[in-house]
This record gives C-alpha cells, structure tokens and sequence, in this order.
C-alpha cells in the first residue's frame, strides 16, 4: 500500500492528497470526505506518507504544556526549543492552563495544521487523551512523564528516584521523625512520586511511616508555610527534618520557621526536590535534589527529529538522572540527639 | 485601491493574488514577482486586505521573545496566550535566545507561514530590524519596550517610573548614600531605564551622583553578591541603601550582606524592581516594585486582536502602571543616623 493506491482508490490525484494530508490548499469538503474515508479504512500511515511527501513537511512541531509561567516547563521548553530549532522546525506552542478541554482542542488543531510531531507535556492521562492521541496520524514524545500508559516513546525525570535518595539522606544523618510537606495524589509526577518516594525511603530506612507527619497542601509558597506550621504544632511531636515535595514548599517552610524564631539548620533542618538557582542564594541555601530540565528538553526534542527522521522509533522511555545539591538548610544529629 | 485594482493591475484573478497573500498554494515565481511588485508599488495595506480576504487567515500570530525561561517573558507570555487563544489563535513561538539572526529569520519565517500578527518582545532595536519589520505586510505589537523606533503600537511597563519611585521612596526614608547595583546599557528596557531612573531621583530629592556608589554587572546572582561586596569595601563610604536593579541582583546582594555579618534591614537597607513571588519569601521578606506581566501580556494580546479586527490602529503606546511593595528589608534611618 502507497500513496498512489490510496489515490486509485479515492479516484483523484496524488497531490490532491497530499494538499488534504498538508491541509495546504483548497480541496472540496466531499473529495476530503472520500479521501479521509480511504486514509482510515486502508489504515494507511503517516509516517510513510510523511517520507513520500517530504518535501510537503510542515517542518513545524506542536509542543502542548499545562503552564509556561512556571520555571520547571519554561526550562524543558526552552531545550526543546534550541534544539528543534537548530534542526529547522518551527513551534506551535499549547499552553492548557491544565484544562483537559484546551489540550483535546490544541490535538485536534496540531492534527489540522498537520505538524510533523507533538511533544506533549502530559500531567494527567485520562481515556479521552487516548483516544484523541491514538487517532492522530504524527509522532508524539511525551515529556515528564512515563508513556506507557499512551504507548508513545517519553523523556521524564525521575521523580521517585530523587525523592527517595533525598530521604534516605536525611535518614542516614541520623533524623528517624521526617516530616512531609506534600501536594495531592491527582499530580502524577510531583504528587504522586515525590510522594511514593518517601515512603520507600521511610521502608528502605526502617522507619515506620506515620501519617501525622505528613501535610498535604498545594503548589504555592504559603502551603509551604501552612505546613510548617501544621508540623510544629505539638512539640512532642515535632520532627527533627522537613522533607518538602518542591523548592516553593520549602522555601515557605523556612519562611515561616525563620519568622516564628526556628534556626534552620539548627533547630530544624529542610530540604526539598527540585532545583531553581534562587535556593543556592536562599537564607540558609536549600539542601535539595537538582535535575537537568534544559537537557531533558534537549533530549526530547533529539528524540522528536531521530523519530521524523526515521532514526530512532517509540516506545522508548528515556529516564534523565538528578544531582543531590548539598548546601545548608540540613545538618545531621548528634549522636545524643539520636537517642533521644 | 481595493483588492480587485489589485487584481486588475497585476492581469491576476482575485483568487491568485489571495494564493499569493496567503501562500496557501503554488503560483509560478513570474507571477508572484509581477503580484508583489504591485503590492509593493501600489502600498496596498496588508490590514484592508486582511479584511478582504478573512476567509483565508490563518489564525496564528508569531510570538518573537529572548528566553522563555526567564519568569517576566514566561508571564507576559502567559498573558498573551491567554487572550489570544480566547479569540481563536495559535501561537508560533520564536524563542531567540536573544540573538539578532534568529530574530531576522522569525520574522521572514513569520512572513512565510502568513500569521496574522506578530507580538515582538524587542530588546534591542537596529536598522536590520527596522527593515525587516517595514518589510512585513502585517501588523507587529512591541511587548516591553517603546515602539517609536519602529512606529509599531507597543505595551510596556514602566521601568524608569518604577525605579524612579523606588529610589525616592529611599530618600524619603532619609537615605542619601544609595548604591546602586545595575546592568549595563546595552539592554535598553532595564539597564539604561532602571538606571535613568536611580539618577533621576537621586535629582529630585538634591543627592548629587556619586559614580563610585554604582557598580554594573550581569542579570545573575553572583552580580549581586560582587556588587554589595564592592559596595561595603570602604567602610568609610559604605551605602546606607543599597537599590537593584533586578530582584536576582538583591537577592544575591542579600546572600552576601548575611553571610558576610551584615543584617537587612538593621545594618543595611536593600531595595529592587520587579517582585517574583519567592521575595514575599525571602528572608527577610524583600521591598520592591510589582509590575502585573500577565496584565501586560494580556493587554498585548488583546491589542493584537483589536488591530486585526478593524477596532484600533498604531501607532499607539500603553504603558502599564506598577505598584510599591513594602516588605522588611528597608528601614527608615533614624534621625541621629541622618545628621551623621
């Protein structure tokens, strides 16, 4: 099956199809009809197609992303952009605000305007999304998280990985009461994971997992501070480190123990996951976990132009690693410390 | 002159001159010469036609920006996208990364792909880019900065009101060794009229500009740090103030003063423009001046959105107000302290 069957069948051209498949000329609502009909009952597939009508590439990428205002996305952006760039395609941008609706729409338009792949900053997966993606006839790269679940090819961090190995860390500087400062489960990566995390270090390190240590806010800087708050509240039970979900966590954290007379480290130590360069210049800088979003971008956006080129194929999951940042927010306890 | 003496004149069809105007389908290279020397000739504004032919828009607009994942440009760009997404249009989005020849190729690839607007966030302006903005025959709204140069409409804030305020608001306070820790000139939008703007009040409260109380920098932290070491060198010429710029370059000034024994505000007053979230978090807490970028993004956007409709026309300038934020690190001196 090529092109030139799927035009014998539909009894036109072949560049009347390539004008539907590119969208990039007038063609009549019912040649388009019979044109998509064949397209789907033959099952015919893009990316043949895409290699037989090169020289109609669009040489344009959709990237969709729940919010560019945060540092996270804007840094993955930003390598996904020097690179595809470099390669020579263009960026039509989805910026969802995190609504299900505005992501199906962008999907239906990336599939409109025919670009040539969509990198698809996925937070939560549902059935429609499935069905939407499953229709589309591109490459998709899901990005920062796994793509199992789509059956696409991913480049994620890996969330769990660096919330344990932090907590293990605390615990091997002696602290068994770590608290945690946590967003809800209906976040995949962060809520769930970072979260997931903890709890596996709490078990790697034999410590008993004890809900009351634990405050689930949201993303924002006074939840941080809520939850220092929530943590403190009854001196007998206070912990002795505060393991925060996200740098904004922590720094509201510290924020409000600074201000209600707590020394960090000295009387408490925090630390977070995730790494903006503010916290290296924090009051004290903020122990955490750092990851590579620029070259997580720059992987992903690699991975998009090997699939369009024919060089690499999905599922493929690509996992970058993290890098513990050492700094000052966290101290280990004394040896009398410990047995008390 | 309407689309059809257009037509005429160039011995074409409507449809061709359409095809031509839109890219939308192949018309041989004499023809499309011949079209555009009379578009050319003739000055036929691109806008009458716009209206003429909506039918063929394409309901996508360029966004030219420097970086992404800098949280002014990620607001702004946020603002953006949400008003016009609200009208129907996608964004392509040229991440320049601040260097000249990726902006002359956005714009000729905007030129190409036919968006119905550009929204251009100019750092700084020259001739190449005043060419090539008289080249396009589409509207172009400047985000930032003044668009006089290139007689666009343009949003911007106000950079030297704000730093103006800022630095009056520290003599009123009876402040008269104010340091001052800057960028340089090159970047028209914050180094030059976040500096005009330290002098200009310097001026107006009868301080006389002492050079050796400003020291120049980059946009990063370590900028900070150098800068308030620079400043506290000589004990007998140290600031009382110390005004920023930018909310990175007091942070970094603030990581140098605690770390180095200095309390903020007690020993020393440090003051900026611009307020992330994170500096109601500082410790301490850190006085500045609040510009609303997704504000000014989505006046941008919807400025756009009015110059295609027919509803405004350039050139026209909005400037968006700021606001004064009073936090902990700026004390008043006190009486005693003036006199010394």
């Amino acid at each position: 099956m090529n092109i030139k069957d799927v035009a014998k069948m539909a009894g036109v051209s072949i560049s009347t199809i390539s004008r539907v498949i590119n969208n990039s000329a007038y063609v009549s609502p019912d040649i388009r009809e019979r044109i998509e009909k064949v397209l789907a009952d033959t099952g015919y597939r893009p990316n043949s197609l895409a290699k037989e009508l090169l020289s109609h590439k669009t040489n344009t990428l959709g990237v969709m992303l729940p919010r560019i205002d945060l540092g996270t996305f804007s840094a993955i952006f930003d390598g996904i952009s020097a690179v595809v760039t470099a390669n020579g395609y263009n960026i039509i941008l989805a910026n969802t605000y995190d609504r299900k609706e505005e992501e199906l729409h962008y999907l239906d338009l990336f599939h409109a305007k025919r670009v040539d792949g969509i990198l698809y900053f996925a937070t939560g997966i549902d059935d429609d999304h499935k069905r939407a993606i499953s229709k589309l006839r591109m490459p998709v790269v899901i990005v920062g998280q796994s793509g199992i679940q789509l059956e696409c090819p991913a480049v994620r961090v890996d969330n769990f990985g660096a919330a344990r190995t932090m907590v293990n860390h605390l615990a091997d500087l002696g602290h068994r009461r770590i608290g945690c400062i946590a967003v809800g489960d209906h976040d995949e990566n962060i809520g769930k994971l970072r979260r997931e995390g903890y709890r596996a270090a709490l078990e790697d390190s034999g410590i008993s997992y004890d809900p009351e240590l634990v405050v689930t806010g949201d993303f924002e800087y006074p939840s941080g501070k809520k939850g220092a708050e929530k943590l403190m509240e009854d001196a007998e039970k206070r912990p002795t480190a505060i393991y925060c979900i996200t740098d904004r966590l922590a720094i509201g954290a510290i924020a409000w123990l600074t201000t209600h007379g707590y020394k960090v480290p000295e009387d408490i130590s925090v630390a977070c996951v995730d790494d903006p360069e503010v916290l290296a210049y924090c009051n004290p800088p903020i122990t955490t976990m750092s990851f590579d979003y620029t070259g997580t971008g720059n992987r992903a956006g690699k991975l998009m132009v090997d699939i369009i080129n024919g060089k690499e194929a999905g599922p493929l999951e690509v996992v970058m690693p993290y890098t513990m940042r050492i700094r000052d927010s966290v101290r280990p306890l004394t040896a009398r410390e410990q047995e008390e």
